[in-house]
């Protein structure tokens, strides 16, 4: 399958919302590159495809090693991001560029926004007969990704939603209440379910979680909070900002309409979803301390919360993306693969920028549980190891004192 | 000044808001007190003083080391928390249970609140003739407590804080925009004004920092937002979930009450100042994207993210206060102070209780800029050591690619 040698310039950049690893693709990448002698300069595109429309290019070639690696190890995209999904004539510009820079090689990290422009781009590029390489390599923290066992960014993500509910159920443990925490995944329940490895003691929390693959509805929640309030008299709820009613309208976006019709101030949003669940918990029951917050932006940024496999992996994608390039695959996208068994084990495979693009997966049934509140053993089995060890957590055990009579 | 000794039992409790390392005192107190022969048995309340008042004590001493050295890495109040502002008939009952238990030694680990508690059930005793040693150890992420040089607790969250902002720098860098983060501190900035600690190169945000000792106003936050985005094409926000108009009301509550007025739903709030503002730069200005995220009680509870001076200093003054008070004196508070120079030095002094109690202490003027939107540099050498070392961040620096022409 080896195909001849194509010699010319390489491009890379970066697309869509940050993962605290993203630059560990990057780095893979380019260190990679730098190895073979058919690629000669590296450019970075800042800012994505914008970049490139505007030729705002940097020379990774001249980029030192040892800068790179302090750059793996810092989260967020170090080449800029963008939220764009180009035109048909933003492809046929972005093309125009690539062959005014004699790019020969592409590699665009990202979610499935950005498999679907890598396509479209290649489709240009054969349409024209340029000779091209490109090669999607994955990152999301939401783990939506179809062909993927699992996305690089989601383990790190993963890890920082669980060590926040970690210490977010001793602290309603010390001071009891409900407690409601808004995790990001508009429609795949990933992050929010990897809630669930917080658990450490029986009576532990998250005690209900709520994904968006599955109905919520308001009564039900009301009754689950009731019920999990008398058995442990707290309650800690994961809540994904994406859940939906039967219809599959967005609860959020339910009451921002609800406000709209009277006239009111429409709320940026992410407090809301939080704020109004809370309210309904403090008017449908008797419970007096009711709290939520929303985990924002840290899920995907904060520093230094790193899964170790997850850090490795997103190296690998990128490394992985230039090698098959180079020996093997004129085009694709780098896939996460899990071997069947107890034990961890990763491979990497290319599948096809079509297979990865536009649609994304959800959780599958068999990680959420009937009622719908919780997810399974199968799912725990499933993203223990992509998240790593966990912070160690102890309770005191010191023996009831006998109450003095009188 | 060394007096009788006083053979009796111990009880210690834990009261407000928990902090990552405030189980470091309690096993700094009980680990001390296990060497104390004077001190018998060595009991803990659960829930602060509620379980004083309903018995529900465990006995420490049959806690193994090993398990109390797990619990003092854990966070959040391990005995639990209570917020409850004891009325005199209150604190006739505790005082009543003390005696019962033979409690000769208490501890009450907490803020001024918790200080001022300790007072009055000293008076109690005193009034009572009954011979009795209590001490305060402090504990507060707000870091304002009087007659300390910054409290046990604070460090790590200011370092969560620091860190959160570091990420959503590089976050915001990626998808330039308007990012306002709302941090804990209702009366003092402290917390808020770590988050410059986050800067490393000279554009990185927080490039605004509004605390609650300086009067905000809507019309000069709009203008400062405004300046600085047009000189990044980009804004970081540090705002204080304290911050008040120049007559003192909080402004939150300000666009709480105008809610209310119009008869709509009263949100629960932590959300919502930050959407609030963020509506406001939206309404206010050209810039379309402006988020906000609310940093919420992850602020004192997220486990794994500690400052080692913070833990260390915790750790002491639990072990301070039983000394303090088996040696030399028979009640009081153990306060931390700074040796004067460019070293940190810290040592552990004994002061009344009622120099700790009820007021609290707010930013110096020298650690805010004359323009009320940042920190000073007095501020920075004096939070930087209680912090200690953060995530190391890089930047890409290679050269930019000369743009080909046509």
């Amino acid at each position: 399958m080896a195909h001849q040698k194509l010699v010319g310039n390489m491009l890379i950049a970066q697309s869509g919302g940050p993962t605290v690893v993203i630059n560990q693709s990057l780095v893979g990448a380019v260190l990679e590159a730098k190895k073979q002698i058919q690629i000669k300069k590296i450019y970075g595109a800042c800012h994505g495809i914008q970049g490139i429309l505007d030729e705002e290019f940097i020379d990774l070639s001249k980029e030192s090693n040892r800068s790179l690696e302090t750059v793996a190890m810092t989260p967020s995209s170090a080449l800029g991001s963008v939220r764009k999904k180009p035109t048909s004539d933003d492809c046929k510009a972005i093309f125009a560029k690539l062959q005014k820079y004699n790019i020969r090689y592409f590699f665009y990290i990202g979610g499935n926004d950005s498999a679907e422009t890598t396509y479209i781009i290649n489709e240009q590029a054969q349409h024209q007969k340029y000779d091209f390489r490109c090669f999607h390599i994955c990152k999301t923290i939401d783990n939506d990704l179809r062909e993927n066992d699992h996305t690089s960014g989601f383990g790190s993500g993963a890890k920082f939603v669980a060590s926040a509910f970690m210490g977010d159920n001793l602290d309603n443990r010390a001071l009891p209440g409900v407690k409601i925490n808004v995790v990001m995944g508009r429609h795949a329940g990933f992050l929010t379910a990897a809630s669930a490895l917080a658990r450490v003691y029986p009576d532990d929390g998250p005690h209900l979680i709520y994904l968006p693959e599955r109905p919520f509805s308001i009564p039900t929640f009301i009754k689950d909070v009731k019920r999990v309030y008398a058995l442990y008299g707290r309650c800690v709820i994961a809540v994904s900002e994406g859940i939906s009613d039967a219809r599959g309208i967005p609860v959020a976006s339910k009451f921002t309409k609800e406000k709209d019709s009277h006239g009111n101030v429409q709320l940026s949003g992410t407090g809301a979803l939080g704020d109004l669940l809370a309210n309904c918990v403090k008017t449908r029951t008797k419970i007096s301390r009711v709290r939520a917050d929303t985990l924002g932006y840290l899920q995907r940024s904060f520093p230094g919360v790193i899964s170790e496999a997850d850090a490795k992996e997103a190296r690998e994608v990128g490394q992985q993306a230039v090698r098959f390039t180079v020996s093997t695959f004129k085009n694709g996208s780098v896939a996460i693969r899990r071997s069947a068994g107890p034990k961890y084990k990763i491979s990497y495979k290319r599948v096809l920028l079509k297979s990865v693009a536009k649609e994304t997966q959800h959780m599958p049934n068999r990680f959420i549980n009937r009622a719908g509140n919780d997810v399974t053993l199968a799912f725990l089995n499933y993203v223990r190891p992509i998240v790593g060890p966990l912070p160690k957590i102890g309770r005191l055990s010191a023996p009831k004192v006998k109450k003095i009579r009188g």
